[in-house]
């Protein structure tokens, strides 16, 4: 019997890793140079795309191969065409076009810190300065607001379903460290008997009232500028919305802000956090689990959590009861922690 | 029917790409840290390993968990175990060990040309000054024989056996862009009346001497400094070793080094060509089609090329006939191109 292919080493894996980066770049300089538009416009050939992107056949030739390797691309003879995935969202037409998020997803911020991972590994937090992420201001958050928000549209509308499924009643809503807004604006949009609070810094809070605007709820649409750990929330709120927030900072902090959000709501209001939550074993989900890399990389003391232990974080706070929902597609989940 | 999950658009592979850079980072700095060989030492623990290598837990268990879902560690409960590809490849006790070839892999030559990806796709070449890699004296190809040389021992005895399988005559090579010299090295390791002439740039050379003395060949190692393009050869070698160097050139150019090639070749006389050989597609195998990438963004008009192409050079330099062979389990094949 010959050993199964699986039992003998190689080191395939070792160089796909090695290589990855330059998938990064791939796709990064794809999006740059307008490469999927131009091939939904109905380019297809290496000259044409080169013609279309102001570019060399070559190094088109090269990039659209290498992006069919990747699964992003199709080709046939000397075609390329889009994968469902591609057209609906890199071609800039579709009107679920993300590829603006690579703007905040390859910033020199968070490139930068994690070429600088084995540091961080050292210090276990951040090797940037000011805190990475975190420190008062951070101009990133403007551009994360810009960018990420059309990637947040959806999770938005299906987290305003589950929390308020039946929209029939009044609710004073507070969307803490809100970027873009779209959390909020989702709500107030969910149900018109919503009022939004939204807290962040001045300048990115002037994104989330753009976005109210556009969305006509800047009426229903108030504003807290500041760190949410300095700031009076106000009281009375049926609903304190934490998204993506938590995972930067360690459970002491989170404990701290936790309990200011409990003193902050109603009776029977409901803190509803948006993360990512590995299993128990922190290696799954994938996608999950790895977040916390990119916490260890850009924030001092931050991490992606497992549901026990913002389960725990909760009712260390004062929260009597946790849960945990699935919010699919998305890889994210909400745990909505009742008062 | 419900349509199939395959029809649906999902963002995942975008996130996927968008994020490869991680997985560089993130082994990069596991070599750096020397945790495959911590754990191969039998540390299992995060905390156990971060002692080992003077980290914190919190990083160390991060970093792991990355790896873990990478494929590079297994994890059970909270201990941690190499693979079987880590163990032979990453562990510095292992023979094996090619962690070193990061030197040359993750080295700025590489990692910065692909950060100008774009503007190599624009250009149809690299946008690095001076050439990228094949300008003159490159101090790139010192830390490449350095780095490569423990990846490149078992394609170089390969290659001998496949080329030189009787070892039962005298045989005069010469080993163009030598390197490390392993290739040369190895044929006169496989076959004692095998004479070597090594051509390099000088500082480059000395790694080949080195190597050559270690391997106890040196008695029959000789060397030309400089470049293929301008150097002397002299005349009846009964191989010419060309590997890993067409791909740095356009057509042309090495049509115009096999004449030369061709014209230092006693009859009967072989050239040698070790290359990532796409398929006329040159979307399969990813590996050798991808690497074309590599090319575009370090040099001003290399590829990979096909072995139609490869053919046609050889045949328009004067060869008679040339014939494509597997190396496996290596992912480059070589070519034989008779005088």
């Amino acid at each position: 019997m010959s050993t199964p292919a699986s039992q003998q080493p190689s080191p395939q894996l070792f160089f796909q890793i090695i290589n990855a980066h330059q998938s990064t770049e791939a796709l990064k300089a794809a999006i740059e140079l307008d490469v999927f538009t131009a091939i939904g416009e109905g380019n297809a050939t290496a000259s044409d795309i080169a013609a279309r992107c102001q570019a060399r056949e070559k190094g088109i030739r090269v990039l659209c191969d290498y992006l069919t390797i990747m699964g992003m691309l199709t080709k046939q003879d000397d075609k390329y065409a889009l994968t469902l995935d591609s057209s609906v969202f890199l071609d800039k037409r579709s009107p679920g076009y993300l590829g603006g998020a690579t703007e905040f997803l390859c910033s020199p911020m968070l490139t930068d810190s994690v070429r600088h991972l084995s540091e961080a590994v050292r210090k276990g937090g951040t090797a940037m300065e000011d805190d990475g992420t975190i420190g008062p201001d951070n101009a990133v958050w403007v551009k994360f607001a810009r960018a990420m928000a059309p990637m947040m549209a959806l999770p938005a509308q299906l987290m305003a379903k589950l929390v308020d499924p039946t929209a029939d009643r009044k609710l004073k809503i507070l969307d803490i460290a809100a970027g873009h807004g779209l959390f909020g604006i989702a709500f107030a949009q969910n149900n018109p008997q919503a009022e939004i609070t939204a807290l962040d810094w001045k300048a990115v809070l002037e994104v989330a009232k753009e976005n109210a605007q556009k969305a006509g709820v800047a009426g229903r649409y108030n504003t807290i500028e500041g760190s949410a750990f300095d700031v009076e929330y106000g009281t009375g709120y049926d609903l304190v919305l934490l998204t993506n927030f938590l995972h930067h900072f360690d459970a002491p902090t989170n404990e701290t802000l936790l309990r200011k959000v409990h003193a902050a709501l109603a009776d029977g209001g409901r803190a509803v956090t948006l993360e990512f939550v590995p299993n128990d074993d922190r290696v799954t989900p994938p996608e999950s689990a790895g977040f916390s890399l990119t916490m260890l990389v850009t924030t001092p003391s931050g991490d992606a959590y497992t549901f026990a232990e913002l389960e725990r974080m909760a009712a260390n706070a004062g929260f009597s009861r946790s849960t945990l929902h699935a919010l699919p597609p998305t890889i994210e989940q909400v745990v909505i922690s009742e008062k």
